[in-house]
């Protein structure tokens, strides 16, 4: 048999994989799944998109500028205009099929085997998957569950950096933790990637889902930033349109977009109906945004208050994004949310979740906790709550 | 400012970079352009995708699979049942984001820094830009024009074999060349890959177009390749929807296949739509394939006999895809092109050819040659050729 390359061999499975087996096998059964494991909302997506969509009349579906048409990144530009950033003109954006390969593009430009990027732990997932692709290290900055996963102090990012270092990647707000940036944080970040002239990467793929009257701070404010930021967005979940494959890669910098639009290039096309589909999105989306916000708000507030009242659970409160990491009274949440679907059931229902160790560089960290995507509508997230509760209740490992 | 990766420095500029602000320059003058060197064809989507995607009712574009929705794959389990591939299932598919991100997969998969793949040239040249991303090395076999780019002896690819060689890519039927490859050479290529046991990756998104009653062999016909074969395929090109960004890496390998899902993992999903799109278009696709086979051999036939009729032009016939590569009398192709767009207009129309540098290991070998698409209906190729004739009478470099 051929050789497997030593970057797939290292490659991390996503931190479920190892459970669809069981939960196509509770399935089988007749249990009802609830699934709390993946980043994919029930929200509709804008009926101005699906409207483009349906009533497109092209008779080509031709390849889209590898950079993305012109009237998409129009839109984007308006966007960006009315986020502040009124300098940006399309020529600052590289469309991408989902924030995920914008991420791809990112690593490609700035990164070669061996170097290292620096990341706040815990963090998405698939960060480990694209620097694997391109055997790229993690050097992760630890965060705990304890101080609701504040940052350390700005001192400890620059003990990291050495002359490997290529770049910090943040996620703003942040998937898994929901954590959101002070700005105090950004300025002293921008700081040091500016002492040590070093890129930062900054996912703000969930800028818009932010709680409690506060704001995402973008890294496109800093001025000071403009040769050394990379945005990362995509309209996944913004719109509610993840199977839509449509995102960007934002930045100022001419030598960093010069450089992304070779790998841009090589892969000729974004998709082009995703791109009808979001630049129809953007048009008049103020109320959309205001519902989804108050839905996802409303989510959150009851998931939080119902975990924290489980005897031996912790549940920080998100200030962002759609997820929580929540630590549960058991010693190995992989185990405990294997049995939830392979031997537990209440009236033929049970849960399922992600265990957070694939959250860190050391799965042992997250080995206690797990995180819990409310991207299910209240009724089902009490349901899915109390389905936990009870299961806590029955588990055999669980730590009284 | 922060640095570039080696790998980026080293992505090869798609070969007609250079020459586009000189077709926006022309556009603005007001002269009409003949786009002879892309491969976007101008033949209608069949109108059974169009349909299924504007009379879709999702309410939600959600995720697909990160293997691709089932539906889809089931489609493409009966086409290639239809081909005679009858062993194959939905589990031999992996559905990508075009056939581009199939040929990164393969790549990612299979070599690691400084890996060797042999590719007879000319070649397709992003095969330039998926191997520099991954810093592998292209070890070249050449083919010359002389013999209608015919295969050398098939020991010469045994020759070129070294222990860091991880693949033979072929293309076939071949962009740029259309050469098609026969049943004896690919019987050769499986014993020499058998033998040193490295895989092969077959880019047979040209499949459908195959002229003169002659028809491609798929690699996936010999069953000796079980565990060595990797085939790449697109709609882009079948179903003329490249915007679509549909395409599948077919293995029957259970360890490639596995190793490539941590990729598709990584990157979530491939897009939604373009499924939906391309699951309708293989419904009685019969006729639709047959007529457009029909149009492109009326295309090819046309314009081969006008080139080769034109004083010191040489083309060989292609087989198959929609490309040739023709030979002009002049020293350098990428200054002949630019003088197209930059100085010479016949009733203020030009044309824009691909120089085929571009498509070979040293850009020197392909110098004096272009890449022609006939990407273009028979009225618009024969005033392209017309073009052409007089554009070469008047190039202050041509050879007489
Ligand atoms: C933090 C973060 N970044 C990027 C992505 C990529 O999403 P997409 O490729 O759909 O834009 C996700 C998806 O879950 C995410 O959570
Ligand atoms: C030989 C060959 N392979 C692969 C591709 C990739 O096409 P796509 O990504 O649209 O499927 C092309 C496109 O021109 C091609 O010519």
């Amino acid at each position: 048999m051929p050789k497997i390359s030593q970057r797939a061999q290292h490659m991390p499975p996503s931190p479920v994989r190892k459970l669809v087996p069981y939960a196509i096998e509770a399935k089988k059964k007749g249990i009802k799944v609830y699934h709390l494991n993946i980043g994919q909302p029930d929200i509709k997506t804008p009926e101005t998109a699906l409207k483009a969509v349906r009533e497109n009349d092209l008779s080509v579906y031709e390849y889209a500028l590898s950079e993305g048409n012109l009237e998409y990144r129009k839109s984007l530009e308006s966007y960006y205009h009315s986020l502040g950033f009124t300098d940006l003109t399309p020529d600052n954006f590289i469309v991408t099929n989902g924030g995920s390969e914008a991420l791809n593009f990112a690593l490609a430009t700035l990164c070669d085997e061996g170097d290292e990027v620096i990341i706040p732990e815990p963090y998405y997932a698939n960060y480990n998957g694209f620097t694997s692709t391109f055997n790229v290290k993690v050097v992760a900055i630890p965060s705990t569950i304890d101080t609701g996963f504040a940052l350390p102090d700005m001192a400890d990012f620059e003990k990291k950096i050495t002359d490997r270092t290529r770049a910090i990647l943040l996620c703003n707000p942040g998937n898994p933790t929901g954590y959101l940036y002070t700005r105090e944080e950004l300025e002293k970040l921008a700081q040091i990637a500016l002492k040590h002239d070093i890129a930062i990467i900054s996912d703000e793929v969930y800028r818009e889902y932010v709680y409690d009257g506060l704001s995402a701070v973008s890294v496109l404010e800093f001025d000071s930033l403009k040769e050394h930021a990379i945005v990362i967005d995509s309209e996944s979940k913004r719109y509610s349109m993840c199977g839509a494959r449509i995102g960007t890669l934002v930045t100022r910098s001419k030598k960093i977009r010069d450089a992304a639009m070779l790998f841009a290039q090589a892969r000729l096309s974004p998709v082009l109906l995703g791109q009808i589909a979001a630049t129809a999105a953007h048009k008049n989306d103020a109320q959309y945004i205001l519902d989804v916000r108050k839905e996802y708000t409303e989510r959150r507030d009851l998931l939080v208050e119902l975990l924290n009242s489980i005897p031996g659970v912790v549940c920080p409160k998100p200030k962002g994004a759609f997820y929580c990491v929540a630590e549960l009274p058991v010693q190995d949440t992989e185990d405990f949310a294997q049995w939830l679907l392979e031997s537990y059931s209440n009236d033929s229902e049970t849960v399922m979740v992600a265990p957070a160790g694939g959250f860190y560089s050391d799965p042992a960290l997250g080995r206690k906790q797990v995180r819990i995507a409310y991207v299910l509508n209240t009724t089902d997230l009490r349901r899915s709550v109390e389905i936990l509760r009870d299961a806590l209740e029955h588990y055999p490992g669980t730590i009284r």
